[in-house]
């Protein structure tokens, strides 16, 4: 466990559903080996991208199996098993170890709010039994969970009392709360950046691994952000950076959730729609998203490696 | 169904645990018994006070099972089922109905979040499909969901589409919008009232019903505000209102939920913690306030009919 | 200082504009003259009704002085003094008490949170220092403030620091606190409601006095509650406080300080706009909004001693 | 002012005050020495750091005069004149234009909210009219005034309305908002990055200028942090950065204004304790967070050229 890291970009994986809103799970080998080809570098299943908490138990644990089966251990799989019945939780742990997954990440409970760090120990402490061999991450993502609280001290405290604590998902943008966790005892724990439109600065600050939403539809892009930045070309990485700014924006005029799932969709894949209470688009906003998309180059950009062309064609306004 | 009225107090119960954090369900038999000698005209299972949400779903079902056999058709039981994951909602609300409650309710989602009236009559209509034969009763507590929608427009608009759509339990602070949703199209719904210290204020906007963790401690309390303002005493009504106020600053100062559970572990009942995210007192903690509530009386007027001794000495000062 | 009590209804009043956005303040006297007439007891001045604080410091003594003036000494005329600066604050009370105001009041500053209650005492010293020999009422408003502190413990704490507090403006719907304040120490405290909307539960809970804007424009309506309430008629005045609740999410629907001003000036009263960052009504909106308090009887039942036509009509439908 | 542009460390002073809380003026020529010596490049007056909404306009005048007489050209001033009266505001604008600042900011009101660009526009509009021939910079800081709005949109929409609205100050975390500010039109505004403990992220997405308080105390550490970055030595940028963001919590432990304050007064300069609603530190926590400053080795690091010593002992953990 010890020397268990993720790398790179991880996709949170979006979950196939058919016209009934139930689980159509032959896509996901294929979905899977796409995501692979187009970089990614590791799957984080069931998290909110995944409808993990809009999913029943039985599902979680066939969404999980389906996706560990299809990695086929290539790259790691972490499941998502975040419950307000942190009792569910434990138990969904203990399944996901079974199942085979590499790692077990949780938000804490949002039902009833978690308000200070030694109860948030608690929590965690209890989920994370539930796997004692895998790696556990704490889900931080305090615009849904309500719990704004110091992550530093949780890892820092947290540590004494879960064996298994490895490190956390950062789901929130202020950059020096990152950092500090990032560095707490000498990199000891790994910590991993979950916002994607604000990669860049999040590699500056030292980022070395993420996970969000759109790494699943331009993967590319992303890694020629990182590519770039490694190279030294400041100016190139920030070209890029604004697409990914561009999409999300053009996105989030629309219910964000099914967007994703329309462009996945144009992309082959049966994604259907989603479940409540996240809501979907109806004909006309997929087609006025697409024609949006196609305004800003996305179907190019987003799938070339290194993005390439619009990383070129918007370098140029830099200073 | 048309019929079906809550009326009354209503006890929002605890779930009895033993030491381990399991569930004690040979609790619930005496505590139902002392629940309706004590004037307790219906019980609201598994809500917040019952912690439903900290519970895995096969424990839900356990607890609903237990109370309705313990009330023995006595008095009605009204399950809560709201979940995270909505298809899980509706299977607890089918169960439930099998179970033979005579009532289904549900909050929203608490991790996504419901911004508008018309995902939330949604969502409240997948739950509600699950006991199609049962009055259903939508639980608006926007302090823990996070949904501040407007509930007279819910009402209107979701009866249309929720055929067993009967009511709600208004857990918010603004009786205008309590007072709308109660006198909308010729007081159609059975609106309850969910804030116990405002009982008073909640009966002169015309309530005729209430939800609640503290009527499970002093229920007699709360029938002498209910008497007294029906036979026209203000002044009484509200020197025994006082009393609640009081009781419940008193136990605010510690652990809510554990608190209550304490008063009625000395009430004889077995009760054990809570599970987290809700948290525990020390034994030092539980011994501070049991000084405290006696300080204020409260074990005296908690459950005398009436509140006797309370309403007259507090009466005093009235102008 | 002792005996000055707030009671009934007290205006808190509109700042006339010409039409370049300047002080009308010549039509404050027959302003005056008409709230008198409809049966208002008492005026605050410069709250958030009257833009207080989007006004300058020389406009908000001007109002003050128009206002006292107006009233020549025939109902108590309060001054909303708060100020992001509290240098400038207590200026502003040391000025109202020279123009002659019969007390004063304040909010807490806004742009710096006050977070804790021994901050706000200090905040309030200060200001009330400024005027020490009026009575100074601190004027609870979380949901502009931001500061949702303990009033309760305020009360008791802050008299023992600033000698000239009597009591506060409660604007929030949180009718135990109020209940607490208004019996602390005997009743000690002048605690007055803020929430129109909700003066039946204020008052069952022992309010003798309320602050608000409606009061401007349906005095009579709300005297019909008063009396209603008095007289034991708990249905006449459940169905009077309907028509308060009617009016008001019938002017929400506009912006509301807008919509009402738009009613006094229908009353012959030249109100003009309002300040930014409140927002005006455009014409088409202005004749809607006099159609939408058409269709539910406004203009009768508003001014009419007693609300008569609407309570009569409206009380069938009690229960 | 088509030219005029923000550049490098724009230092966010603070307001020199004696015992009794009233300006010290004399203290400002040899803090505005001080800063320029230490690598400032700017002067941002009277904002949150200066405490600008807790001054009276008389105040505000004379500090912005007496930090422009300080500077005598040597770097730009900027005013900020946000108020809750956009009159008094606009006032405030006019006189900091005739006092001879070089460009003027503003917060919105705090007390009403803005809730829509529109009327954002509108309130920005009537603040820069004030200084027609000075650049305008709106100060976004929806942590203060509540308002999140999106600020791509109000430069976008902005521009056409307000003539010299020339950019904004962006204090909050977003930086794929602030990224999308810098790169609207060809670069055309100038967006002004405000949260201290996040330059380097800031700086690889394209901040040129900043705006911080800390810069006061620890300017060519943060010089160190832009020379690295420039350099492209990323682990050297990060153990600096690393440097600030243990400042900024050793610092928050504390009441952070008068943390910073007393670091200044160790400085050299009398400065004083602060406005309320702000709190002072009493001398225990003074002498308490001296020790842990020295314990970081903030004496150290903070004032040497390229904050030395610390970047290199630090650097080693890096991967």
């Amino acid at each position: 466990m010890q020397t268990f890291k993720l790398r790179g970009l991880i996709a949170a994986t979006f979950t196939p559903l058919d016209d009934d809103g139930r689980l159509r799970l032959d896509e996901v080998p294929a979905m899977v080996d796409h995501l692979l080809e187009q970089g990614v570098s590791g799957l984080y299943v069931c998290g909110s991208t995944g409808e993990g908490m809009s999913l029943r138990s039985d599902e979680r644990d066939a969404v999980t199996a389906a996706f560990v089966k299809a990695s086929g251990g290539r790259v790691p799989v972490v499941a998502q098993v975040g419950h307000n019945s942190l009792s569910e939780a434990r138990a969904l742990a203990a399944r996901a170890q079974e199942i085979g997954v590499d790692a077990v990440s949780a938000t804490c409970p949002s039902y009833f709010k978690v308000n200070d760090v030694a109860t948030l120990i608690d929590c965690m402490a209890e989920v994370a039994s539930g796997a004692p061999e895998l790696p556990f991450y704490y889900y931080h993502i305090p615009s849904l969970t309500g719990s704004t609280l110091d992550t530093v001290d949780f890892l820092r405290r947290g540590s004494e009392r879960i064996a298994n604590l490895h490190g956390l998902k950062y789901t929130d943008t202020r950059l020096f709360e990152f950092q500090e966790c990032l560095e707490l005892d000498e990199r000891r724990f790994d910590v991993v950046w979950g916002c994607d439109e604000m990669l860049l600065g999040a590699l500056a600050t030292g980022a070395v691994a993420a996970i969000g939403s759109t790494y699943n539809v331009a993967a590319p892009l992303y890694r020629g952000i990182i590519d770039a930045f490694d190279a030294g070309d400041m100016g190139r990485a920030r070209g890029l950076q604004r697409l990914s700014v561009q999409m999300v924006r053009t996105m989030g005029k629309y219910p964000f959730h099914a967007a994703m799932k329309s462009v996945l969709e144009r992309n082959g894949f049966s994604m259907g729609g989603c479940r409540l209470p996240l809501t979907e688009m109806d004909s006309r906003q997929t087609q006025r998203l697409a024609e949006d998309l196609e305004a800003i180059g996305f179907f190019q950009w987003s799938s070339q490696p290194g993005g390439d062309r619009g990383g070129r064609s918007l370098e140029r306004t830099e200073p």
